[in-house]
């Protein structure tokens, strides 16, 4: 049976993913924290999934390729230089870094880059998110993946147009840019939703999550399916099979 | 150059078609209203318009069979009956009927299809949409449309599993059915939300007009595109390319 | 300490009540589903709350003033009679019914009222609800709760003037009338939208509920707050000194 | 009959009332634009109103001031300085300055202080707006309006508060400030919301513009109501009694 391994099992998702696992009968390798060594659980697990902090991923990595364990990274606010180690570690175990686990985000992600390959430069893209206080990065994971499919769409980088948190006396809007807004209060597990703003209309593309139930669901399947896997960068349009 | 014209030009799109041929410099072939006989209309005009109401239609759609000239229907509330005529008239004429001409909802309907056939029947469709005061039916013809893709990406047929203004003890949802709700209010142009709603989650796709221009424009530009085309029923996704 | 009983302590509200009762050591009186005796359980109990079905209110409150203990009442799907029953218990006992035990729908209501009171006719109001597949009425009782307030700030009785589930050639709108749509689907715990539509511009005051937590947990502080309080129709703006 | 003057008749909100008033038959003192000498103009009219740039304000409310008349100021994007200004002129004549003329969201902010003041410091509040891609500042002056009714209804000033344009590794939400979020794209004239959330549940308070006519409707109506007044500084809940 495939066991899972938790970096970062005291968050919020952390203790989802473990409830989740107890509650569908999957094993739990074990969990750590920040300031654990994560090398003795990436040994024993089949497949680790990984929310824990941008400033852990580095050693958590490291652990997985000395373990050989293929790995889920669910941890958001990641630099270039994060991904950069993600890339590296892809050459030698199987590995999927996403913004959002969930089924219903990974297709909204592919409807968005759609939307934005068929329309023309003349529609303006802008990308608004709410998570709960405690969320302490912004924009939001998802809300950078849901961009990154907008850029994909119209063929550009999303680092060369993204424009994050307008404020003062900014000027008028450059065409082809791609806008982001974040909103943090009370409880909200996450809502998205990508703006296409044309001459006299507007196209919405949106998703709300009730709860982190679902982003638990969706990494466990992820980890499940990635147990096996050879070493490369996954995604979560491959697990679900869209 | 080619003229339009309008049939329904008393009406609040026909009055905004006007406007536009006007400012956009296309010929006008006159208009007609209801009462009056719409062939010699349909004699000198290269393609027609209609946006008139549902029990003109015979009379409108014989008038562009006898002359043979191309029709855009943009009337909604239409019946069974109706669509059968519709049909019959593409075998000899060049047809194109839609509850909606804007790019947005063309775009919109595509991607509604795509997620429809994408998400298991878990996910329940719920259509909802909002127009000024003056509307006369419900559900609009653009849900009606946004219906008809959505069962289409299933697989099904609308009428089978569509349930209309749900009111009273109704009870429990029957699973594969979409649901129609309508607003009515003020001097909204046309509003409109596809909701996709799973266990922990939702998507929503949605498209707001701010005013009829963008309904205009798509009728001219789908009336020009039509005028020279042989008999057949067309679609704004073919006039737009999508 | 005061000890609360639950009326449907089997259905999807009484049994979060109860998970909150344990969770907050409030003590539990017991509960009863569909066919057991009322009156035991009234009997024990400092303050009764109901959320079981319309057919099972008439024996609930008849067990309540036998027994003279304080009911709150969330069962929604009344009718007129039903209404009536209450208002004749009010006369023995204290009694709260409500559509929504939220602090927020609460107040929301508030607000609905003023700004019916304060804008013209010309102003419609439209009302849309959301809710989970498994609800069985429709409009649900808070939707029909915020009518209530609209209707109140205009001077009128919500049953003159409700328009429930749009559906075929309606005709123009009404002024004065209040329209009802909903929509039903997935796992949606209740979202609630009061449009006010005017010439040019739209006002919308909305509430979403994450989970049934903040029902159960208004549902429990309205019972407490009732448990001595002489006889007498109470609402939860008294309850939460709005 | 009372005439009006524009300052900055060359814009789109200075053309909007233009048009307006030629269409009500209400008399043109006549516009200028940035560069032109204000003062004649202020002698001439009755009443004046200004959507013109920050920049240009000193000079037209000096110029209003030379001639005693009153002025409503509708430009966005000014600074405490500017605001300094205006209570200054507002010793001598009459000035009305607000972020939004309509009656909708003139309403709005009085809904807003009352829920700011109802809620406690557990409900985060954040106000997020969209408009046109020409729009130069961030957030709108309605934002900043909104904004003010809430830290009014929580007994607070809203410059010690507000936390405009998130972006980066933010860290935590700061219990009592207010967040503001700015989308800009299309031809939207103006969205606003305001959002309280709080443990489980949210409360949204929004308004939408479909055109701008709304606003120079009620720069028209306030010019006119200001035009008898003595000095002071009055507000749209004034003109619009509510």
């Amino acid at each position: 049976m495939t066991s899972i391994g938790i970096f970062g099992s005291a968050g919020r998702m952390g203790r989802t993913i473990a409830d989740l696992l107890a509650a569908e009968g999957v094993a739990l390798a074990g969990g750590t924290d920040v300031g654990d060594d994560p090398l003795p659980l990436a040994q024993i697990a089949d497949a680790l999934v990984d929310f824990s902090i941008p400033a852990a991923l580095d050693a958590n990595l490291a652990a997985a390729r000395a373990a050989r364990t293929p790995i889920v990274i669910g941890t958001t606010g990641l630099s270039d230089a994060h991904h950069a180690l993600i890339d590296e570690a892809a050459r030698e175990i199987a590995v999927l870094q996403t913004g959002n686990t969930s089924l219903g985000v990974t297709l909204l992600a592919t409807l968005v880059r759609e939307a934005a390959a068929r329309l023309g430069p003349d529609w303006d893209i802008e990308i608004v998110e709410m998570h709960h206080r405690y969320k302490v990065d912004a924009p939001s994971g998802t809300a950078l993946l849901l961009g990154e499919a907008a850029a994909t769409g119209r063929g550009e980088a999303l680092g060369d147009i993204s424009v994050i948190g307008r404020g003062g006396l900014v000027g008028q809007r450059s065409e082809g840019t791609i806008g982001f807004a974040s909103l943090r209060g009370g409880s909200v597990a996450g809502d998205h939703q990508v703006v296409f703003a044309g001459q006299g209309e507007r196209i919405e593309l949106g998703h709300r999550a009730e709860n982190r139930d679902i982003f638990a669901r969706g990494a466990v399947r992820a980890a499940l399916w990635l147990a096996d896997k050879p070493a490369g960068r996954y995604t979560m349009q491959q697990v679900l099979g869209l």
